[in-house]
């Protein structure tokens, strides 16, 4: 068998007169009769390769029989393409291969879609023919870059002491926030392991022993309800650390994201990277994720708003509810159609009753900037003055305000200021900004289930300030959680733990986790923390996530190898699938449907 | 809070009269009224820290409170012991630290078991409190080891243009081999994922799909019946490369090995590594994992055997039953007794009916060297003297023979020669041998379902001299297949496969898989392999067993940080477990029990 000397993309002038054997696949071919050009494709590139008749005609002639996709080994001598010739695109472009020996590893079918076109047919046809789909430069480049961001992270975390250590991917089940995965025990029957949402308690335990620090890129799995970026089994960068507060976790991973940025981007980021509390991340920017690429903060002018004379404004007021906007520079030019069409609409799916707008503008009795619009009536001049000094509005700005509940106005402005900061184009595609969000709320109160549910999880430590108000005024506790935001993504999570067991005991209490349910679910968890725990913290990174973000894509299924579907099917080897009776019988457990057939027999 | 500035372990002459803060779990204490010592510990090791009342009195007084395994912070000057109390175990030994701030973090209740006694308590107590138990330096070591070992494999194959690519966990069910986890679908009921045994149909694709060299430090599952030195979880170290033949990945393999084995213990591995037949090991050695830290291999001697007239001997050979046997250096001085009870026993358990022996000694009348025990009167002074030969025996050895079947022969002995490997100590605990199978039979005949059964899996290549036999002699056909043993383990086992859909569907048809099973299992990946496939091969490590070799213990739970007992039980967690009826609603499944409930009702 011909044994390659040199990747195909590798082959450059400096190979010029030296013989070499290359392997790969025919990218695509050209038969001129006398001479055939095939591009010859492996991982690392393409490369021409050359039958010449006048070399070796039985070559020659094997040469012109190749079709694209075949697999081959070809062997010649590399020499400079003749003037003109060149191909500037490719790195290889300036050389090709004489082939005198050529052997066909494999012949192949034509594949269900063309390589060039693979943009034009649909994600199923790409899925179902995986096999064909990665062999695009595109995804085979995403599936490395995932690979070189890991490799950057190992090595990083390695060098400063953290040791990877495996939990289980057999777990127990512990019904706290999504649903589990299970799988039947064989030997125990009625018994299931989980399959792990996070190895949150491994890695506390791990703590507990005396690891010191601890990561793991390790698998999860969550037993969702469909969602477009999220997938059923995900990768975490999940670590851990002891003898540390919020700053000594916020610093290791701050540095370990910038050399991420620089090994893969070139891109060095600003450190150490701006950290912002949750109370200004909501206020400026509505949400807890803000995107800090581009400025227009939300603003309040509740107060104004309170003393004009518009009703949608003053009643949500007197209901306790708030008024707040953002001044979108330079879209003055949006026709009251459009703002209606494309703006109202909009921040009505996040729940907004209305939209109300003002435009700056010059007015033309008094030569001063004003506002107008169909409701500038209803404000004084004082009142409009007051506005625009708020945004610091210039002429040519769009105002826009949302007036409602104060859950209702951020959620809707948050999604307004990104739809525009993306429309009006104030970033460009290069921009990386980061920002650390902390002092997150311990609890908030779940209306539905009339209980205080955690923020992050039932672990994560209160603010020390903060531990007198757990019972008088647990909405106001602060909790040591941390969160890592680029570009309005949340990339990572984490949090200082607790490591005090009465204290962690009293949090479930407060999070209705009754004594024995807590006994039951995280007893061994309870157990560990009255052997000497150290003060710890870590964090979570999604892995694929972070790849998304390093390689511009917004498909989640692009930067895994073989995804599955939002509704959690592979494609390609069409899992989930129905399993053989004796498999079922051995863990002597029955689906519904089976239980409904017997039932009627018995009848 | 305090912060640490140095670890226990690291503390150092060169420190001497530095301020430093050391963080860790109380090892021991003594209290001599005036002074308090403390053995402070962390991942690092361990470090005197003195309490004085002359420096703080009140830190004195809160130093006096510490007991075993509380955790604190503490803050001191450095200084050199005094003359004469040194000790010089501790890498810190010369050294200790006057504390002038002390910080408890957590009190400690007493451990179920004294870190120092965990040799003397069951196994199961260390399981249940693994929390404790990691805390030993000795499990401690065995993880730091396990990374070190991942991390280096990781390197090494990064460098040489593999890339780490993940596979799905939850995939579909393809009971072939082992017994597969099985994963109910919530949102196709009646449909249910299998936890990977391997990645093995996905690294193929990725090669089909041209990503060149794969590989991944992967989890993999097999619900196997319970076996001492088995988990139903365990992590293989699994990778793929294109455009290869065996040697080729032989080759890097053995380089990888050659590294990790260099670096974790210092040990330099003669490359290249010995290769062996499959045929030539089971003669010498009887088995295909073959001990090469000493000789002792086996000889057959049916030919003699068949002409003496030792019945027990003569009516095997007659049978068709082989007699080999082995010489056991200098172990002549085991007395009948000796070799009836542990030997005979032993190779009994193995299924042979019997064992003869022979001693080699000085024949008193001819002086020279004979064959001695209450059987030789059944041989012939020529076949005595061609049995000395063929084991070049030596005055004082002792020789073992088992007549039976060839199998039993095989299996028995083999098992006698690592047991008397071990008893005559020949060979030291630092030593390591390795040795390549190689050429492998593609298949071997199951007795019990009368069937052709891969002897690695069906996605081996036949070697392809054998090509021709694989219909009218399946049996005779080699495959090229590859195991790399350490000292009488496999620690990795690969094969080149099959990279031609005809030749794959040829394979499954002789293993008794139709054409539909095939599909219906395969179906995707037979599909692939018609558009263009490599040739490919790969290789996977166990890195359970490897991390036992490297930390030089022979319980696989030690080298595990959360383990499962032989039946699967996490005993800290209590997994698997009860689940919430509602979770089991969800998935529309029933356990069997509930089924005959049910079924009892409609009665």
């Amino acid at each position: 068998m011909l044994k390659r000397t040199l990747k195909c993309g590798d082959v450059r002038l400096g190979n010029v007169g030296e013989e070499v054997t290359v392997c790969g696949w025919v990218n695509s071919y050209r038969d001129h009769g006398n001479l055939v050009f095939v591009d010859l494709r492996d991982v690392s590139g393409l490369v021409q390769i050359v039958f010449n008749p006048d070399i070796n005609p039985e070559v020659h002639q094997l040469g012109r029989e190749l079709r694209c996709e075949w697999v081959i080994g070809a062997k010649g001598s590399v020499r400079k393409r003749g003037e003109g010739l060149e191909n500037p695109k490719l790195p290889t472009g300036h050389v090709e291969i004489i082939i005198d020996e050529l052997e066909i590893f494999s012949k192949a079918e034509t594949p269900p879609f063309e390589l060039d076109s693979a943009n034009s047919v649909g994600e199923d046809t790409r899925l179902i023919n995986r096999f064909i789909d990665l062999r695009r430069n595109e995804m085979k480049d995403k599936l490395i870059t995932r690979h070189n961001i890991a490799y950057e992270v190992r090595n990083y975390l390695s060098e400063n002491s953290f040791y990877e250590i495996e939990t289980p991917m057999l777990g127990k089940s512990t019904p706290e926030g999504a649903r589990d995965f299970l799988v039947p025990s064989r030997l125990y029957q009625g018994s299931f392991y989980a399959l792990p949402q996070s190895p949150q308690l491994f890695k506390q335990i791990l703590m507990v022993s005396g690891m010191d620090r601890y990561f793991q890129i390790v698998r999860c799995f969550r037993d969702e309800d469909p969602r477009a970026d999220r997938q059923a089994e995900f990768t975490q960068i999940d670590l851990e650390m002891s003898f540390v507060d919020c700053d000594d976790v916020i610093k290791i991973n701050e540095n370990m994201i910038a050399r991420v940025w620089k090994k893969i981007l070139g891109v060095d980021i600003d450190l150490p990277i701006k950290q912002m509390t949750y109370a200004d991340a909501i206020e400026n920017y509505g949400t807890d994720r803000p995107d800090l690429r581009f400025d227009m903060q939300l603003k309040d002018i509740t107060d104004i708003a309170g003393e004009s004379s518009f009703k949608v404004f003053t009643s949500t007021v007197e209901k306790g509810g708030l008024v707040k906007g953002l001044c979108a520079k330079g879209a003055g030019t949006y026709s009251r159609s459009d703002i209606e069409k494309t703006l109202t609409g909009f921040v009505a799916d996040y729940g907004a009753k209305g939209l109300a707008w003002f435009k700056a503008a010059k007015n033309e009795e008094t030569g001063r900037l004003d506002l107008k619009s169909n409701i500038a009536k209803f404000f004084t001049d004082e009142q409009r003055e007051k506005i625009l000094d708020t945004f610091g509005a210039e002429e040519g700005d769009l105002l826009l305000f949302v007036a409602d509940k104060k859950n209702t106005v951020n959620r809707a402005l948050a999604a307004l200021r990104i739809k525009l900061g993306k429309d009006l184009e104030l970033y460009s595609p290069g921009e990386y900004k980061f920002v650390w969000v902390t002092d997150f709320p311990l609890m908030e109160w779940d209306e539905d289930t009339k209980r205080w549910d955690s923020l992050h999880h039932p672990f994560t430590s209160p603010v020390d300030e903060d531990l007198d108000k757990l019972e008088s005024d647990p909405g106001s506790v602060r909790s040591k959680a941390y969160d890592l935001v680029c570009n309005g993504s949340e990339i990572g999570g984490g949090s200082i733990r607790i490591h005090d067991p009465q204290i962690q005991r009293k949090i479930f209490s407060l999070l209705n986790i009754s004594d024995e349910m807590a006994e039951e679910r995280f007893g061994f968890f309870l157990n560990a923390l009255k052997y000497g725990t150290p003060p710890h913290g870590g964090i979570a990174f999604g892995l694929d996530r972070l790849t998304m973000i390093l390689t511009g894509t917004e498909n989640i299924r692009d930067v895994i190898a073989f995804p599955k579907t939002q509704r959690g099917q592979c494609l390609m080897t069409e899992a989930p699938g129905e399993v053989d009776q004796q498999q079922l019988d051995e863990l002597n457990i029955h689906v519904q449907k089976h239980l409904h057939e017997d039932a009627e027999k018995l009848e």
